[in-house]
C-alpha cells in the first residue's frame, strides 16, 4: 500500500509493557497522534460489551415470534411490538447476523436456532414462484407489498448463503446461488422487475446496486475470489464510475458513462452510502491484492466523511446536494444510526491500512459521536434517528428499515479488527 | 347552525366608531374574547399585502418558462431555477391559482396569460392516450415518471376546470369532465392505475382520496350542488367514516367499514390533512345547507388542531401516531407550511360560523406561528419546511411538492373571508 510507507513498524506486545513511560512534553515536541495499545484495548472492550451486552440481547429477548417463526422487527424502545408486519430486508439481515455470529464468534446453539427460525419463515413465505421476493409480509407470512427494486432479493440471498455455512445446509446455498443468477439479470435493468422507463428519464446508474451486489458476492462466495470473478470485476468497475477524482466526491447517481448529471438526482450525495461502498470495495481490494482499488476505497471513505460531517453540530448528514442547494428530501439533515455504523468500520479499516492519524481521528470523532448519542443502556440497542442537533426523534429500536443489522455488524467488524490491531497483526 | 346561537349580533360600522372606549377591567369582569373591527381590518390588510406583495410576485417573476411554456417549479430562495423538471401537481395547481385570481380578484391579462401558458403545456404533454396523467415531465414536456395514484389526474382536472371559466374555454371544461369520469372509476380501486393488491394487505381507505375528489368537484362543478350530486354524497359519506366521534380524532386510514386498524397505518394521523378535509367538507355543508355535516367539519378542524399542535415548540406536527408510538416517517415532527396554510383558513372559517373565542384563538395562534416562521420578506414566498423547533431546514421556495398553491390559496381564502367578516356580512 502506498499509504503504509509512513506507518510505524509493528510494536510487539511485550515491548509496550516494558517501555518506559513517555517523557513529559517538551516545547516543540508534538504528542504522538498514534493510539497506543491501551487505547486500542479499551476500545476493543467497549465494542465487545456494546455488542454482546447491549445490542444482541435486545434482539434475542424481544424479536423472536414463537408462533409463526421469523422475527418481530418493529420494536419500541423497550422491545414492545408496536407493529407485527414483517419486513423482509430485516428478517433476512437478522438471519445473516446470527449466522455470522455463530460462524465467526461462538457456536452457540441459540444463535443458530435464531437464524434457523428466520430462514425457515423466509423460505416458506418470502419468495414468489417467479423468484421475486416480497418487501413485507403479515405476521404469519402473507404478502403485503413488493418493491420494483431488487434489494429484498439481495438480502434474501445474503441470509440463505450465510446460514448455509453456519448450518452446513447445502440446499440453502443452492437456492441462494440460483436466486443470485436471476437477480444478476435484473440488476441493471429494473424494467424486468416492473419499473417502467419513460422517454424523458435521464439515463442514470445508482451506486446502491453494484455496491450491494459486491457485498452480496462477498457473502455468497464466502470471500472466494474466483467463483464470481466476472461479476466482481463488473461491480467494481461500475462502483468506481461514481468516484469523481477531480471533485473528490462520490456521486450516488451518475450517467451511464460516469459523467455528472446536473440535477437534484445527479447532485445527490449520501455520505453513509459512499462510506459503506468504500469498505465493501476495500474488502475486495485486499482479497484481490489490488493496491489501486484500495487507494480508491480509502479516498471514498475519507472524502465522504469530510464532506458529510456537520461541522457545527457533529455527526454525518443523511443527504447533501453537491452544489449546496437544499436537498429535496425532508430528512436530509438528520443524523441516522447506520451512516455512523458504516463510518466506524470504514475509518478503522482505513486506519488499519494507512496508519494515518487523520483516519484515526475520523474514527475517534465518529465513535465519540456515535457512542454518546445512539446507545440506550436502559433497554439495549441503539436509537436510529436523531435530528440535526443530536436529539433522538424516534423512540423505537426497530422499524421498517432498522433491525438487527447495521449496529451489530459494525460492532462485530470493529471488534474483530480492534482485536487484530491489539495483537499488532493488522 | 347550532354553534351560531351564541354569536354576537352584528355591530354596524358607525356604532363602533361612536362607542365610548371600554372601561378599564374591573375585578371579575373578563375582557371580550371577540376580535373588534380594527383587529379584523388589520388582519385583512396583512393577508392582502402578503398575497399580492410577497407571494404572487415571486411566482410571476421567477416561474414562467418563456421557451417551453409552463412553469419552473423548483425555485431556490431567490427564485433561481435549481432543477428544471416540471412536476405536474404544481404545474396544474399554478394554473388553478392564476385562473382563480383572474376570476375572483381582478381580470389582469397577465394572470390569464400565466394560466394559459400552463394549460397549454399540460394539454400538450401531461396526459397519456389512456387518460393517465404523468407525475413529472422534462422541461420540454417529455414524460419522466408516473405514479400509481390518481392525484396528478385530479390536479390536471382542477386546472382545466378553473381555467375554462376564467378563459371562457368550453373545450377545457369538456376535457376536464371527461377526465373526471375516468378518474372516478379509478378512484377507489387503484389496481386500475397499476397498483397491485396482495393477499396480506389490510383492506383500507385513505382520507386523501375522497377529500381531494370532493374539493375537485367544488372546482369542476363551480359550486353547483346538482351536477355531481351522487359523487358529492359518496365523497362526504366516505370522508365521515374517518371521523371517530368517540375518540375525537380523524384517522387517515380506516377499514372499509370505518373501523380502526391497529397498526402504524391505522394509527397514522395527519393533522394538516384532516384540517384541510374539514374545510373542504364545510364548503359543501354550507352549500347543501347541512347543519349536521357542518358540525362534523367544525369538529374535524378543532380536534385535529388540538391534537396536532406542538405544545412545547408551537406549530403543527406533520404526522402523529394515535397511540403515541413514534411515527415511522422520519419527518413526523417537522413543521410544514401547508398544514399551517390549511389551519389558517380552517379556523377562520370555523370562527365565521361559530363565533367561538376558541376558534378565534386557534386562528390567532396559527397565524402568529405561520407569519413569524414561514414568510421570507427578502425574496418573497414562504419557506416550506421547518424542524420541530421552528428553524427552516430547506431554503427553496418551490420543490417537487411545494409550488404556487397552498400559500396563495390560503391567503386568498382568508383575505376574502376577512373582508366578509369586516363588513359584518359573514
Amino acid at each position: 500500500m502506498n499509504q503504509t510507507t509512513t506507518a510505524p513498524t509493528t510494536i510487539e506486545p511485550h515491548k509496550t509493557a516494558f517501555n518506559p513511560p513517555p517523557k513529559p512534553q517538551d516545547a516543540g515536541e508534538k504528542p504522538s497522534p498514534y493510539p497506543d495499545r491501551s487505547i486500542i484495548a479499551g476500545l476493543r472492550l467497549k465494542f465487545e460489551q456494546e455488542l454482546f451486552e447491549n445490542v444482541i440481547p435486545f434482539w434475542e429477548k424481544h424479536s423472536p415470534d414463537p408462533v409463526n417463526g421469523g422475527y418481530f422487527n418493529c420494536l419500541d424502545r423497550d422491545g414492545y411490538v408496536y407493529e407485527t408486519t414483517k419486513h423482509v430486508w430485516l428478517q433476512a439481515r437478522q438471519v445473516f447476523m446470527f449466522s455470522k455470529l455463530y460462524r465467526a464468534v461462538e457456536q452457540r446453539t441459540a444463535w443458530l436456532e435464531m437464524a434457523r427460525s428466520g430462514v425457515s419463515f423466509l423460505r416458506r413465505h418470502a419468495r414468489r414462484v417467479d423468484g421475486r421476493v416480497f418487501f413485507s409480509l403479515t405476521v404469519d407470512g402473507k404478502p403485503v407489498s413488493l418493491q420494483r427494486k431488487i434489494f429484498s432479493e439481495c438480502f434474501y440471498i445474503m441470509a440463505l448463503a450465510e446460514y448455509s455455512r453456519a448450518a452446513d445446509d447445502q440446499s440453502c446455498l443452492i437456492e441462494a446461488q440460483e436466486e443470485f443468477a436471476r437477480v444478476w439479470k435484473w440488476a441493471f435493468d429494473w424494467r424486468q422487475v416492473g419499473r417502467p422507463v419513460f422517454e424523458g428519464e435521464t439515463a442514470s446508474q445508482n451506486l446502491a446496486v453494484p455496491m450491494i451486489l459486491l457485498n452480496l458476492i462477498e457473502v455468497l462466495a464466502d470471500g472466494d475470489t474466483n467463483e464470481y470473478r466476472q461479476e466482481i470485476d463488473d461491480c467494481i468497475r461500475r462502483m468506481l464510475l461514481h468516484v469523481d477524482y477531480e471533485r473528490k466526491v462520490v456521486f450516488e447517481n451518475i450517467a451511464p458513462d460516469g459523467s455528472f448529471i446536473n440535477s437534484c438526482q445527479g447532485r445527490h450525495l449520501n455520505p453513509g452510502h459512499a462510506i459503506e461502498a468504500g469498505w465493501f470495495l476495500q474488502h475486495w481490494a485486499q482479497r484481490l491484492g489490488r493496491e489501486d482499488i484500495s487507494t480508491n476505497a480509502i479516498d471514498m471513505v475519507r472524502w465522504s466523511h469530510d464532506l458529510g460531517w456537520d461541522k457545527e453540530w457533529g455527526g454525518l448528514y443523511y443527504f447533501l446536494d453537491y452544489c449546496c442547494f437544499s436537498p429535496s428530501q425532508l430528512e436530509w439533515n438528520m443524523k441516522l444510526w447506520w451512516p455512523h455504523c458504516e463510518a466506524l468500520y470504514g475509518h478503522l479499516l482505513n486506519y488499519s491500512i494507512t496508519r494515518s492519524p487523520e483516519d484515526w481521528l475520523r474514527f475517534m470523532h465518529t465513535q465519540t459521536y456515535a457512542f454518546s448519542h445512539f446507545p440506550d443502556p436502559a433497554h439495549g440497542e441503539w436509537y436510529g434517528y436523531l435530528d440535526r442537533y443530536g436529539t433522538a426523534t424516534h423512540r423505537f429500536k426497530g422499524g421498517p428499515y432498522k433491525g438487527c443489522f447495521h449496529v451489530p455488524r459494525a460492532l462485530w467488524l470493529c471488534w474483530t479488527l480492534l482485536q487484530r490491531l491489539e495483537k499488532g497483526l493488522s
